[in-house]
């Protein structure tokens, strides 16, 4: 069994599948890359084609709605537009080890650069540990002549935050990108940390929406955020009301 | 060292050892996976075939009732009947890591694939955080064809449940069966979580003899599990005692 | 870098290094083994015949009492007697990983093959969570020929202790061991688990003794056991006169 | 991917970097032997000659002031002046695992040994617990004989301290480099283990001042580590001013 396989679909990567922009959507705080991601590759009607597994990912398959497993994996969507062209890397997990995390990374960029990725855009979370009214986008490059760009888009390129740097796929991207002569973009949206948060995901897609010429709907976003949240309220209401028929017992 | 050594006994897989079904029972909550293979092993007298030892697992040795030690390890047993051919996969432990889980899953799979296993079941329990009067037994299928089969068998296939995928060789072995052309099913028996659950076993017992048209008795299987509460009983009140003995040190 | 380095000094292994029996006396539960195998070394004049030095060891070098460093490491000691020849593992730690725990023993067993070694003694202690007065000594075996002798020695081969099975080289030497061939008995004293137990290490070291035909005095390892306790409390002095002056900046 | 990469930069090892001695002080205990040996590096103007990626660093970037990232990596420095040429080894992480710490060490003796290392000396932090007004400097060593030079410079080479050796790069340097051939000399400023110490840091300067024959003025260690001491009061004021902010939301 290989560390990591990339399952290709019909399309062959290089010739049926080329694009110069990678946007990776894994999951983080807050899980606001996700949704930017998953957002996206449903709003431009993106298309699987490819799937990644790996012994570095949890050892765990996931149940659809009907009852079906599949192994818990990393997937690659492609979008091919009159405009755009670009890649999702989106999916279940991060590594569950430090030297997972490169060779996974790695082995991202190396099937990027298959199909021409010559930039990459890393979404994700930053988390503050406080409720956010209004949640700024941050940036972050790995080259100092993008600062320029991201900047006018909205973002804001501190240079104290984040002061811990960048954990995971978001940062190794771009680090392992540069010497790959990738371009790099990381984008964060502030968020506290605790949820799930459209809220911030729509911010950041705002600023994508800029720096990559798209209009996609934000607003859409949100109220799938808002279905999610009543779905969440839900289950804590049903776990309430399971409390209470147990309490019933010891009565 | 091999990571992962399976040592075969005297029947060569594919020539002597075909089976076309692999049931396993590995520990797991409430070990009633475990519960179920090994009555199943007992009841229908199948025989070792072989052992696998690896790395991946903990670093100790059992002893056993005679005071022989023997390497931690899982074992294959074989049953060849008049009407079926079962190989049964348990042991003494999972991996201790992630990348130990795939290798050792891909290995349990490389050996079936060897023996003719088209199919396989695995067994364990679901943890629900309290007492089960009437443990219900959950399927998870691997196809979207054969879900129809474990409803009818009784089993629930659920679209909430378990909400966190399946963790281990459970759900493993249904993940990368499928890669491998192999229909997969895992029945999970209701249970606390926190004791050995022979009720639960003897529940997800009747739903396999239906799948796999057999009728072993699972009064047997709860006999043996009122025993082993039984033992567990005493062992309680053995320490007891011997607290009761050591606190009259300081009276 | 070689994971595992096993450094030969002057004598060859196999010509020069011949040994039937192997004595491990790793660090472990209450250092019982560690004490037993130390003090055989010393009274038996033992050499150092090599040096193992592995990355499944803690990163860190051992400071001696010059202030002159070595890095962590196991060493093998040789006897050669007129009646007997032993060669003896111990040192500084264990493996630091499951993985690890396995290569290294089949290292050590590995080694012991090209000495001629047949069986092996594995030492260590054994945990009851209270202090003993008159710490038994427990045995088990990889062969059930080999119970009678250990009980005719001395010791207790019980069918429930240790209920969790012997952890690390103690118990993987005997398994792996078992593979190869070798006999293999492990030896556990009674303890507290709590302190290094010079007394158990004497009861230990008495079972030893009958059987290996020996006659090491243990009254000299109780009385090094003393030593090592005014030593600690010294320490322990040291560190409250330390906590007193520390005391005074704050009154 | 390599587990380890060293990028050179434009001058050879071996030929256009030549030195005798290398200098570590990766972070560790206080940072000691990162504020000294980064201080060296800025007073003598070394230049970058090479830098180290590897998986077994932590898997993130580092945000530079002006939003730039950069992979998480160790770097080393050239300084050739007339009387001295030192290679200094720094950066922002040590290995995250047992078997990376090897093999990055490994993988640094290395690249000493192409440039003509015969001395290393490793700088570190020996935490006391305790805030300490005169910090002083311990040493260590890998051969008996460097020990008279070491406490001739001012250094104590005591037969207890540390009690538990020295972890990671700055002891497996020493233990390592001895199996090369190279001396070693390790040197730890006592410091309180919480909170980056710049005083102990200048004490340990003075000492190696003597060993190298330098006279690099701490005095500017000192004023730099108070500089950093108002930033970081700056931090916590921020910090307060913003949760009492916060709790306005709630008065």
């Amino acid at each position: 069994m290989e560390e990591i396989t990339i399952r290709i679909f019909e399309k062959e990567p290089g010739t049926e599948v080329k694009a110069p922009v990678l946007i990776e959507g894994l999951p983080g705080i807050g899980h606001v890359g996700k949704l930017v991601a998953e957002h996206m590759i449903r709003e431009l009607g993106a298309e699987k084609v490819a799937e990644i597994e790996s012994i570095f990912f949890p050892p765990q398959v996931i149940i659809d709605e009907n009852g079906t497993v599949r192994l818990a994996n990393n997937e690659i969507y492609y979008y091919a537009g009159e405009h755009h062209q670009f890649l999702f890397l989106v999916g279940d997990f991060q590594a569950t080890s430090a030297e997972g995390h490169y060779l996974l990374a790695d082995a991202y960029l190396e099937f990027g650069r298959e199909c021409g990725v010559s930039r990459i855009y890393t979404l994700g979370g930053y988390g503050v540990g406080r409720l956010v009214e209004e949640p700024r986008v941050l940036g972050a490059v790995n080259h100092p002549g993008l600062k320029a760009g991201v900047e006018a888009a909205g973002a804001i390129v501190s240079r104290d935050e984040p002061g811990g740097g960048i954990i995971g796929a978001a940062g190794l991207l771009l680090g392992l990108g540069h010497s790959r002569g990738m371009d790099g973009i990381c984008l964060m949206g502030e968020t506290s940390g605790y949820l799930v948060d459209p809220k911030s995901a729509a911010s950041l897609l705002r600023v994508l929406n800029t720096l990559l010429d798209l209009s996609i709907d934000p607003t859409l976003l949100e109220q799938r955020a808002e279905e999610m949240e009543h779905m969440l309220q839900k289950l804590v209401d049903v776990e309430r009301i399971s409390q209470d028929e147990e309490l019933r017992y010891f009565v």
